[in-house]
């Protein structure tokens, strides 16, 4: 039997790549699409496609009434994604989210909830197979080869540095190979700032900013005669949805909050 | 305590890299060389250095009852390897081995001379972490992008292609995958080859050779809006090394054989 | 003062990238946009902006005659191309055609044209600039660095290998290095085509298809202890509006035919 | 006929290299080596060979009267270059040189006595004709493709960042693209030194210093939807013989001195 799908948050952009993928997936039927934007238009449209037959809807509520959906996939706001949650869990429908900026009393919250239901529920700051993936690995090698740095590259809109996801990969090499310290003390920079951000450890990170980049990050380890790298490059929106497929098709057997696509990746 | 090391074809090349790890080890004492070649030498001026004290034997059996060693690395050659590996466990001697070539039949009796005596044995057709690490991972990789393809690169002396490690690689690789199939059957070489060797459901195998380089491997996973790439890059016999100081430190704990380095890392 | 610019095949794919970029060029000014499809609707929602109050048209002819451009470019078909030219210079219009599949005998008539009536005119199969200088490099390092090897990488659904950009380069490194020969006669394909396709003079090119790549090329130059390699990855087709600006630019001023956009930039 | 070569500084590393190329190039002959060290010694040992019957002599004067060779090789030290050069042009040798450190006024001395000897002299601060190609290739990559920022890799013994290549590099990309300025003022670093060092109009150099790694060099352009890289992998001192021989053999057509590999690869 196919997967019946809401999409909350389907005018946004990522809402409509979730859209897309849903539509297209072959044990899946979207079933529902809310936002507050586009009332009322047919959801084909919005991702290039001739009408479909599902409209755009303002009130979570009465969709989820309306469609009985197995699961709903959120794309919204920090400010109403909690509540959209707990809406969908009483309503014995199990959320996939991928929106951030929950606060941890919200979770705390959702976990309970999720719990006493017996209702699964994913919660992923990035669905980026490819990405959580790298991560993973980036773990593992360093535990064997702990010297390490980072190079990340994005385009040159992006105005922070390093990117979230370089700051994660540093936390979790530093964390597997304990208080290894790289980098000779005697080291000397001519230009300021050339060896890159010092992360704990000596774990060096280097952002790169060009336009033509999209969102790339290589991981480098360094041995005795060899180096090891790990390389993600992203180029699109759609690198999520594999995870959110996944996600669905996982959330279906789950009972409780599982955060984080690592945890349903490697269980 | 120190590990006593005893090396077996210490005047190879592999030998010799290992007589200078073993020696620069604060963990490890250097007690004997063995090899036919080079009878009576000091060992030291073999990788460069002054002497050491260490003179190259001809005779195993005599060494071994002399040094009283805990480990003996064996990279000598496929018709002396099986009889050294027997010769030391009966001296109570762990065997640390990097030499290919041993019968199947060969490989039972060690087993089962290493179960009775209850003594670790290390045997690795490849001590290079970093490869290991990659292939582990790539295994991982391909449950989740199972779209995948391998160039491996080396120098132009290499005459067969792929290499060892690719096929390898494509072995694990499609085993982790089951029976996906990759490529559209519509697919047309305007030159022959261009799409390189297919391995079992369609994995490309792409084998470069040129000088100036070593011995190289990429795995690229490919996946909607995203790639994950797995690169090792050996540049030396030492890269070997690191493998083979885990093996020495870790077949002291052992009770029988472990065969591939992997199965020591990720035990 | 601004060059005035109408385009021709507007509402395909290359043609839409081609308004957005003469709109937002600074020392452009849109006059006109020519299809056979979409006539009258405004351009702006094309590229996915408000109306700008230029509406498509079907007749070039009309068009140049109204809006006295100075500048044509052409992405349309290969059946009509030839005379939009043609049309265009007569009009005193100067073209800049990305659009390929003219005959050597159309293109004799245009060279003959344009040359008579003083006019410059652009023609170039290939407008991204990453690419010809990719091509370029390869040619003058060829010289020095003679082994090469090139491996190019596209998404899944392209269905010919190798690409027409790899075998232009292959082209290009075979007649600057002359007769030289790579590769050892001895080598053995151990996997059929694991050596890639072979081209003049033993150059090897490798294709890889997978899902999240779009266009890229590697080509890797090897000599004694080092590699030189030069690599052009392409994500979209903006990619080709730096060459087509430079070529609105740079025709004000030319007198006949130039063709490829290397001649351009290496005058 | 054959190009006769004295090497001088033949017992260092670089040296032996040399020693062992020239012997092996089919169009030279080696008929000297000089060095204050290992007199009396013969050769061939030196890079690994039986006995060849050049032995090592402490006196360049007495080597260059009694071998009467083409070309001298000079990879020596600082404090004797100069005189080495002048004593060999004296002798109506040519001389090709890869020390570095001679002051602008014995550089002057050397070019005023070639001159007037109508002799050949190369001098060059790096050999290895990759790393030329790159820093010219990077140079005319500029012109078209403005935004720039280059990576340089180390093994983790080199102290100082970023890498002599990469400064240079920079400084020939920022001659070449003019009062080119790249960056958003409003970029921050959340951990300082992600974003590199910052040279001339905002280039940014990342120096990565890992084991495993020799001398790398990757310089990436972005453009509009693209970006083109280029690569140097240097993986031993054999990397700078091509240049070498190339010095040795053109030095022989030449009149007075020419600076700098790249004015003989690109004239």
């Amino acid at each position: 039997t196919l997967i019946r799908v809401v999409v909350a948050g389907a005018y946004g952009r990522m809402g409509r790549e979730v859209l897309k993928t849903v539509w297209q997936a072959e044990d899946m039927v979207l079933v529902g699409a809310v936002d507050v934007r586009g009332e009322g238009q047919d959801v084909g449209p919005l991702w290039g496609a001739p009408e479909v037959g599902v409209t755009l809807q303002g009130e979570l509520d009465k969709v989820l009434a309306e469609t009985r959906p197995d699961v709903m996939v959120d794309f919204t706001t920090p400010d109403v994604v909690a509540e959209n949650i707990k809406t969908a869990l009483h309503h014995g429908v199990r959320p996939v989210v991928g929106t951030t900026g929950m606060s941890s009393r919200e979770l705390e919250e959702i976990r309970a909830l999720a719990g006493e239901l017996k209702l699964g529920c994913v919660i992923a700051p990035n669905f980026a197979i490819g990405a959580v993936l790298m991560i993973r690995f980036a773990a593992e090698a360093a535990r064997y080869l702990p010297h390490v740095e980072i190079i990340e590259l994005h385009h040159d809109q992006k105005l922070d540095a390093p990117s979230g996801t370089a700051i994660k990969t540093a936390e979790v090499v530093a964390a597997a190979r304990g208080d290894f310290r790289q980098g000779l003390p005697t080291e000397v920079e001519k230009i300021p700032g050339a060896r890159g951000g010092s992360f704990d450890g000596g774990i060096r990170i280097h952002s790169v900013r060009l336009p033509g980049l999209v969102a790339h990050q290589e991981v480098i380890f360094g041995g005795l005669g060899q180096t090891l790298s790990i390389r993600h490059d992203s180029i699109s929106r759609e690198s999520f949805m594999p995870g959110v497929l996944l996600a669905i098709r996982r959330v279906m057997h789950l009972e409780g909050v599982v955060y984080g696509l690592e945890n349903l990746l490697f269980e």
